[in-house]
């Protein structure tokens, strides 16, 4: 790449692109009718079955929060329509959501194969770039197929939080060379190799979908691990000065069946 | 334009307007009866035909987005006046909406007829420049008078958001100089262009009328697009370093008959 | 002037006041008892002959605005007792309002005075300091007594928002040495002496009495004229560097009959 | 004070504190029941014996404002449970409120004492320094009882607002000597001073205890006043460059009896 | 520590966890059935058993505060379904809460002992380092075993409110070097310690678990002894330049039984 002045290319990385998501953020509104937790039964088992996921969650922000993977935007809006028809969803109110499709940024290939592109003198946005790119995005797509459409995992906790590159007056994410945006990434990406055994992560893009740029879910056994690798990240150079977090959501794994009884507990008091 | 002394120019970009623009985004509370969705349904076809669309949304900021297109700001209220009478409203909460009027921006019109003003020697803002500004925006609405009514394009997704110029401590559009801001808006609506085949992009003014600057619809086939577009701009000058955005609505368009459908869909559970 | 030292004179321009006024936003539950209405009109006659109009607002931040003025704040009091026992107020929410008075700012007269009160001698906030500017300031309420307790305009539009000026840290108006202010404040009042013929401005102060410190209405024939006055003086440098803007309210103005008409319109659907 | 070094010796100025304040505001949900004003009144007389003072406030924060002052903050918590018991309160939601205790600041004792401790050379924070420090603050609190435990005064009008000194990246109260804070203080209370005859002032402390680090209280006859005495000081030093205000207040002071008489007013129309 | 290179080692403190904590934050609408309390009598007094204590709120931002200290985030999770069937909470509304888990941050032994590896050769984030720092946790968690998981204090008074370290554009506590911090939180702990025999303080981490960074709570028998604590420690560099805080919740202790009478008296009026 020596050479190649990078400020003559495009800026923008290259990003690929795989399920779409739809988090939900329940609110419970009491009594629950025992019965309508019992009625939904069905609907919830079969949207797990369609790679949906339950939590239920610590704090005020929701009591429940639920997650749905689908190949498209249509498949997540139908489950938002099937679930509100649930007689169950006239003690809901859906407090927060999210939606985004799974991406995979492609910052270390971007580099790389802008370097080659111009230093076989394409010029950049010319169908002959525009094709090139477009050869790459296709390769990539093929090579990471299971990782754009994913299972949600198994794990017994969640954590999920939307994010932004900063774009601040002084700092700025937007405006910093492509070179050095592709090092930050890189050092990042190195934190999260080091908890690879303990945390599955999975980043979906939200640009144009929803208020934050990212949204990130950790899957893990031990929630302490959340902590310790936000924590450990917050010090990295492109979180420290140009990541910005919205609200943070930790929720524990349910299947239907269990949510179910969770549900239809019996009144007490 | 060698030699214009811009400084000494006014610094307002001219404006052409055309329709006025409501967009409604609706929260339902259920159960909704299901005779009040077909008793909306003569309304709904007559505002279709009237030039509104009607979106499903994804997430919970809201379930239905309509929009609505008129050659008036009293038109627009009426279709709010007349809606509300629906008896379907009585489940309703608009929970949100934006007001704003389809804008053309004429950046490089004003640097060019700026310029030419100048060098005939017609001194800012005396009745002689008043005149022929009219004119060259007469000239300009004559020309584009199909941009300033159009249609709501037949897309199958669209994706609406608000936004503003920066007008921060440091950062400030609305004190960069006119030839600057020209350069920019230039360079990003290239990136535009590059996307023309694939997106309609329809954008409306609101300084006065809502709480952002502008209004950004955007209309697809396919709504990865909407992503790619927006992350392209977010590194060009202009957006990188001066827009600022509001929230992020993601819809499928639903025509009348379908919208009575989707509301009047059977409980469950 | 020349020759004067502001720095060590008072910072503050003199303001006088004259009606006491306050906007009411009102959001409408639905259904509305078509009689409800009806039992109103009596109230909102006599209150519009009191010098209060109603406006039909566009989109969600309320579906009415009421506006008065009155001489004193407990009159204005009093309006919001007498509309709170009303039927009709059972289905309305008052979901936004702003209090304030009619201020006219002496900038230019401020500057005067204090130079000529300088070059006499007389030392600021001494007894004799203040007394000449109580003459000063009766002198100004006399000659402007209508413009202090004005009728409301007839026009067909309004157009209301909240404004601030800047204290940022680095850009902060209260700390912008008089003559500055003053002489913005002039540039500022010449875009608005263009567009006389077209809008009138009515502007009230809340510092102490509301979030904002001042309220601006404009009040047209066309509601365009509002959008490009406000987007022409976005670039005059009072407002580019030092108003911060608050929520913007569009309203087409309804008579009493009127507004209880809009309000009994038959259910459908 | 010359030759002492201020930035050896502790930056906190000395406060003393004396009744503790609660501000509840409180919307009405309509229809009133006209009884249970009747039943609130043998509470709200005995309540006002004790300190308390009830105010109408203008605008939709609130329609009433009621004051406690107390000598605990368990007498402040008591009064919120016996209020919650009436049966007036099923209609009543406290939508604001504000805890803070009466505070009074020694900017210019602690500068003056502090230099005396250093000049004794009592090293600060040593037992020694302590004792010293404990001696000042019992000299002050007894020689300013009557204002650390003050009647509400009689005044028909009240402008309440909590505010914080700013802690801006390069603007931060918090970091700006002792000596420099003292001046500007000084400066500050001069401009108070000039309105002594018009307005009383109550300023009370809520590190700890609320969102913002103090409240004022302003009562007047005449609530012009209040709009004249802040904007006067928003552009002395403190104020221009470290006040941060919260949401404003005006209310006017209603009796016990005209309190319940304005709640049980007929309804009408 | 001498001569070792802080910018070569990793910039995370580390840090040991004990308890989970929930605080929830909870609003009662009016009125409540008088029988409701009582049964809730068995669960909360079952509660307190297990380390929950309640408490009385000032203010409106909520009646109670109910704090729940746990080993692991299921318990916390079962601990808000039980409450959730209780009767009661069909009257409660959770308006606020916090996720959180007791947190020691170790910054002296940090420094010290990355000093200790790198002298020893230790390569950051090799496995020998890894081992190394996982070695010097359970050292230190064996011998703050009894601070990791406390009895909440029996304090009749408590303070809570979340907080941030400041990541601005220009003061950014995770761009400074680790010594730095170091001090800074040094010094702040030693005014901490002046306070040591007034106020028990607990700090918990919440860092993936809810929107702030850090929960402070605060108990004490005194509550003024929270304003001057906090106050004094306002002026200290890591607290007056980098801490960012949010809402401040003051609570009143209440045994279950002292509880439910509170809820359980009699309505007026």
């Amino acid at each position: 790449m020596a050479g190649v002045d990078f400020s003559q290319l495009p800026g923008v990385p290259l990003t690929i692109e795989g399920s779409w998501v739809l988090h939900q953020m329940l609110r419970l509104r009491r009594p629950l009718d025992p019965g309508v937790a019992g009625g939904a039964l069905e609907l919830l088992a079969r949207l797990e079955g369609e790679n949906s996921a339950f939590y239920s969650l610590l704090g005020h922000k929701g009591d429940l929060m639920l997650v749905h993977f689908r190949p498209t935007p249509d498949a997540l809006n139908s489950v938002e329509w099937e679930l509100s028809r649930l007689a169950l969803w006239e003690s809901v109110d859906v407090v927060s959501s999210y939606v985004s499709v799974v991406e995979l940024g492609l910052y270390e290939s971007t580099v790389k194969e802008y370097a080659a592109f111009a230093s076989q003198g394409v010029e950049p946005n010319t169908p002959e770039w525009q094709e090139a790119v477009k050869d790459v995005m296709a390769r990539q797509a093929q090579a990471m197929a299971p990782r754009l459409h994913p299972r949600i995992p198994d794990a017994p906790y969640v954590c999920f939080y939307p994010m932004d590159r900063r774009r601040g007056e002084s700092k700025n994410w937007y405006t910093v060379p492509m070179p050095e945006r592709q090092r930050m990434m890189h050092e990042h990406g190195l934190v999260g190799r080091r908890y690879a055994g303990d945390v599955k992560q999975i980043i979906t893009g939200s640009i144009g979908f929803d208020d934050w740029e990212w949204g990130v879910d950790l899957f893990a056994g031990d929630p302490l691990v959340f902590k310790r690798l936000i924590y450990e990240m917050r010090f990295d150079e492109v979180s420290a000065v140009y990541a910005q977090f919205g609200s943070f959501y930790l929720g524990i794994r349910k299947r239907a069946a269990q949510l179910v009884e969770l549900l239809s507990g019996p009144s007490r008091g």
